[in-house]
């Protein structure tokens, strides 16, 4: 792809942890001529990003913590945890230029949309992005190039956006990642089965098995399986914070669905039921063995 | 280390899978003049295990579907299903000559102990074996030089076979892991909270989410936190329903615990209530980053 015809001369990422790091560093990477503008709320991530250099070149262009410095850019991509994206969005109202593209790449997308659509003049258009590429690894320190190759990148297009989202979509497929346009709602639903519930999990193991009170004992007998399964708990509080804030109503229904599902595991104990316990253990290791083939 | 004063000449394992096949391999590795005799109820898994080498050396000396090939040995290595573990107790109570050493490596202690204390004659000597070193890779298949490498090696002692457990513990340094003396019920207590629990919660999650109709929106949605929550699912079942039923008690209070805690944040999240999900979040993150550390 000829690059030099792609259409974006100036990006700002707003929020500089895992995510928009990396795709300054992905952006650098294609676009050595593209200004990009970095915003930051703290002096310290300013400087770390400051000193991120992709090859020969430095990452960023210019780097602030000033929201109005995306006034002169064409795409503004906000990567700040979902409800400080809500804030964000009422703040560009004033600030974006007409014909800016603004977009995201938090977990939840409804309540995303809902504040776009409210706080945005006519001229400036949102696209909702989700691209599936966290880590439990947080933070400026761990964005590298890559990222997002081979990723599912959620894009969720109001009507009158298709344009901005056509070059989105073109930016994305770049960076190596797979754009699916998805409805906002169902979006939610399906990220609070298959992203949302499993953290909690992660993180409701966690505390239960690492805050037991025999520290020594318990770290003797954690073995890879524990580490696995808890491994995402270790992810961004602040995050997840507002993951678990705009996505209530779903993941309030997957959990009572899991807690049904553990007192049936559980009544099957207690009654010693071979057959019961070895159905639910083969339908598990049957569907979870796909995943793998 | 001077191999050749080893005092065990003649090893049989019996149960050929991922602990048993990568155990043999280790030995072979070690003792180039070992007697290994191996036993399996499948021809088909004899005649994987006879086509295994280290090196220019066949891993086993003998392969049979006989427990009684194990008479002529001076230790045996159990690797089968804990509830198989328990019936070959009784099997080798008229086989094993006196003087002979029996382990195994099940998951769980409580059963194993009391099987072996009841079925096994005086003169000889059983100590109860878990190595923490499992995998959702099951099967002779994946068995592996090293498995066994930096694991903790839990041993119930009976009274009587602390010479018995002395041997033991010298072998398990050679493979590189660390023995653990420990009572069985203290161990069945810690296994059911670090590794029991944490598998029915992969398989729980693995059946919610894989077994939602909508299989290709999952798979599109499913990124690497849901792969590694719920990797140990894949691990074989009629291992597993043998460590579930050998081990009601404990599992059947940790998941009620871990259903309360699924409450909590349900409630959390129902209300809304930002401080109680950020201070959940939070204790989860502080401790699982702890064990990164």
């Amino acid at each position: 792809m000829d690059n030099t015809d792609m259409s974006f001369s100036h990006c700002g990422i707003v929020g500089l942890g895992l995510l928009g790091g990396s795709l300054a560093i992905d952006l650098r990477h294609h676009f050595p001529q593209m200004t990009i503008t970095g915003v930051a709320r703290r002096q310290e991530t300013l400087e770390e990003a400051a000193r991120l250099r992709y090859r020969d070149l430095p990452v960023f262009t210019h780097l602030t913590t000033e929201l109005g410095a995306v006034r002169e850019t064409d795409v503004i991509v906000l990567c700040t945890p979902v409800q400080t994206v809500i804030e964000q969005l009422a703040e560009l109202a004033t600030l974006a230029a007409p014909g800016t593209i603004v977009t995201d790449v938090g977990s939840t997308k409804r309540m995303v949309m809902n504040a776009a659509a409210t706080a945005l003049p006519a001229g400036v258009f949102f696209v909702g992005g989700h691209p599936m590429a966290g880590s439990d690894r947080a933070g400026l320190s761990h964005a590298r190039a890559g990222l997002y190759r081979d990723a599912t990148w959620a894009l969720c297009t109001p009507e009158g956006a298709e344009g901005a989202a056509a070059r989105l979509c073109e930016l994305i497929e770049i960076l190596g990642a797979q754009p699916l346009p998805i409805d906002p709602v169902f979006h939610d639903g399906m990220v609070g089965l298959t992203s949302h519930l499993p953290h909690i999990v992660a993180c409701a193991l966690s505390t239960q098995v690492l805050g037991n009170p025999n520290r020594e004992m318990v770290r003797a007998f954690i073995a890879g399986g524990f580490r696995d399964t808890t491994r995402i708990a270790a992810a961004n509080t602040a995050m997840w914070r507002d993951i678990c804030l705009t996505n209530r109503d779903n993941i309030v229904r997957e959990l009572n669905t899991l807690i049904a599902s553990f007192e049936q595991w559980r009544d099957a104990l207690r009654a010693g039921d071979e057959p019961h316990l070895e159905a639910l253990l083969a339908t598990a290791h049957g569907l979870r063995e796909e995943l793998n083939a």
